[in-house]
């Protein structure tokens, strides 16, 4: 991934660990068996190895667990620039699939767009890796909000 | 659920066992633990019962698991109007999410917009049951590609 | 148009008149011949008639005009619930086109989905009339950020 | 911009004449003052010079209008790869505003992200230009339908 690393500079030094504590707390992310690859200031990364069980009717990965990863590319690429204190709340996402999803691994890769003092504006691809290549399964365009003084903690 | 029932005539009478039978093959689903609640011609509701394990960091449903029970209920909606014989493929959607998801149980209620020869276009709102009652969680817009002449089953 | 009017109640009781005052404006919507039909509280309804200048490569209404009067109908159902003093942003929408354009006028009615201290999300059908009757052509979602104690006049 | 010119190859090797042809036919690109500044295999640019009665409540340009050469951007970068004889339908496109628009000139460029048999997926950015530079004012992804045997002229 050729990730925007000079465009943006985290106002969190410590936006990694900060990315990394939250993604571990998503139990849903451990229920799919995705974790987060790589995170940098304006982007991340989340990977996804193949599982039977989170497939749909055809056998493909299903296109709900592809937009479930790209919603958290995202979401934790917004977040890598937020201050610490701060959390993050999706707004809304947009998803086409391009391709259906069939490989050993997925890797969704989320970049932001625009991180606005409110608002966020991100991207993300996703990609299915196979013995056969990388193939381009699906694209995201999602708005976060930043909720500022928020602890990105259960209440 | 006031479902447009006199609005679509099913072009497959068997149209309520295929949808049933194309949920259950979906792995995904089950591993969620999403049941298909209720289908007519142009209208699906799927329900999914809260666990911890699909939870984000903060506690709440994760808006992808909001994502998929919403795209499901859309897909299955325009599926019902398909001839037999014929598969359906989400060519794309976009899910605001309205308010976090908690409660006991998240039901997804689709309905067709259109029903074309090649594209549906579809509509879902998500709600969260609880005892305090019933939350609007989100709502989707979808398009669904009809594959002629393809059947709905793995390769 | 079955507005939901009972749902909500309008936090400024002159909002009608801000609302056709902003629409008064905005010279995008004189220039294409748009007028702001009705509105009340959480809804509104933009009514365009149909010009031979604002048609795409087949003579239907050009896509970009049906999602600017679906766009305005949504800003301006949104702003209906704002308090004096504050202005709309959008911030983004989706939208799909159902049927070719082609009547003598089109109607984009808009509806708040959901009216929030920072965020609204609205929705908006496009029909167009005709001596044949009224066809559904368009269906939008939409998201409208609320700039609390901004002026909606130019800076 | 840096257009991906080497990654798709057109079927129609007469495709940069059929599209500017089938955009001098939109009657609305004309109203607006929109032209086609560029257009190669997979891409293409529309250019748009600020005018007064294009603007909103606020005096920007109206993001309806963004919408608008949005829209023809990349309807136009997935006409470009299509067979003569073909006709494109925006079957939905989804814009997050970034920025206001204010500039002297703004522009849409346009590319395909995936050119399909039957779908194409597409996304455009927009820049406002003006004395001050180049701002990033929206980012729209969208999907068109190839109507194949379907010529791009009016009935």
């Amino acid at each position: 991934m050729n990730a925007p690393q000079s465009r943006f500079q985290p106002r969190d030094p410590g936006y990694a660990e900060r990315v990394r504590e939250s993604f571990g707390r998503q139990k849903a992310m451990r229920h799919i068996g995705a974790r987060l690859r790589a995170v940098g200031p304006g982007w991340s990364e989340v990977e996804l190895p193949h599982r039977e069980e989170l497939t749909q009717q055809k056998g493909f990965l299903h296109g709900g667990i592809i937009g479930m990863i790209a919603d958290n590319a995202c979401g934790y690429a917004a977040f890598s620039l937020m201050p610490a204190g701060a959390s993050p709340l999706t707004v809304e996402y947009k998803i086409n699939i391009l391709a259906p999803g069939r490989g050993h691994t997925y890797v969704a890769e989320g970049v932001v767009l625009r991180s606005g003092r409110t608002l966020s504006v991100t991207r993300a691809e996703v990609y299915a890796e196979s013995a056969a290549g990388r193939v381009h399964v699906a694209s995201m365009q999602q708005t976060v909000l930043m909720l500022a003084d928020t602890p990105d903690t259960p209440e």
